[in-house]
């Protein structure tokens, strides 16, 4: 049996949910500072590649691994709280942008 | 039964893995580029709040939630992918990210 | 002589508060909003060079240097209408920012 | 008598370029890092307004208008350094592209 409940992209939705709640910090998440927030913390996680060649495993030290694994994690809690907000699905709507990116960029022919 | 096949971040991590595989795609996608990628998708999101007041459902139109769905969507694709190349699981670093959220910002007392 | 109205920068701060007085923009130009702006095109001149390999001139064709050239201009006047906003002598700021950072980065020995 | 000696941007290209050359910088300084950099800088700057309402100066205190004032100025030195990889003249493009914005937005009618 699998229900949406048990699914990750929903259990964290209802986990921000609860976070923002009892903070009483709807006043603040706007779609728009959201938005905000979501692409400052995506920066937190470009500033770690920004000098690095590729930012493959050897050219990182277990520091920023860490660091930026907590910085994915920012990003997906804001992504799941402004998708919220906008009433969309993320897992349907990522399956749908692959449909259309299939369109768009062909798998190569062998 | 919950296993991680049936979880939404790990389907999506298998689909973005296939698709890559398809293209060829491996070549590009350093976690250097993904990041940097990402950070354009998230300003594509950004780009349609900007001059709104707060980006509430009235202050938008059909086309603009469509836009904005597709680009939650591209957002979250990236993500998956950087976090794989990353060895992170998504879910259980969010978890972990809230924890310490918790422990910085304690929720307000009644 | 050399007046600051010679220098490209308030040159620039010039022209734009009369572009946005002509057109009643001073209602959306708030720092948080041109802030915005600014990562917004920002990202558009990054998206030019995600999937390039260092962004060297040969790896770059004229439409697309064409293109990068205007997006550059878009944060350089988003970023001189936040300056204004914020009362910031861009110039002197960037002066001052550079001799904290040789205190930071001092310049290597021979 | 005026000469792009006596320009604040072009001046500011002289110092980036000696700055970088005394820490032997180039390598690091490809036109896609310097992008990926000033875009980490601009998230930098926009994080001090994600959760105020405008960023009006009210809505600052002394400390964040000084860090601000920074984060604009690593912006700029970034912004120069990409343009001269590319060999922009920032004042130019940003004159050029103000004549297009006037006829995409043209001025209101009285």
């Amino acid at each position: 049996m699998t229900t949406s409940d048990q699914q990750d992209l929903h259990d964290l939705r209802e986990r921000t949910r609860q976070f923002a709640r009892e903070r009483d910090w709807a006043q603040y998440h706007t779609p728009k500072n959201l938005a905000m927030a979501m692409s400052v913390e995506v920066a937190e996680v470009a500033e770690h590649f920004q000098w690095l060649h590729s930012g493959a495993d050897h050219e990182l030290d277990d520091a920023t691994r860490a660091a930026i694994r907590h910085e994915l994690a920012d990003v997906l809690l804001y992504l799941v709280q402004l998708a919220d907000k906008m009433n969309v699905d993320l897992h349907a709507a990522a399956v749908e942008k692959m449909a259309l990116n299939a369109i768009k960029y062909p798998a190569r022919t062998r």
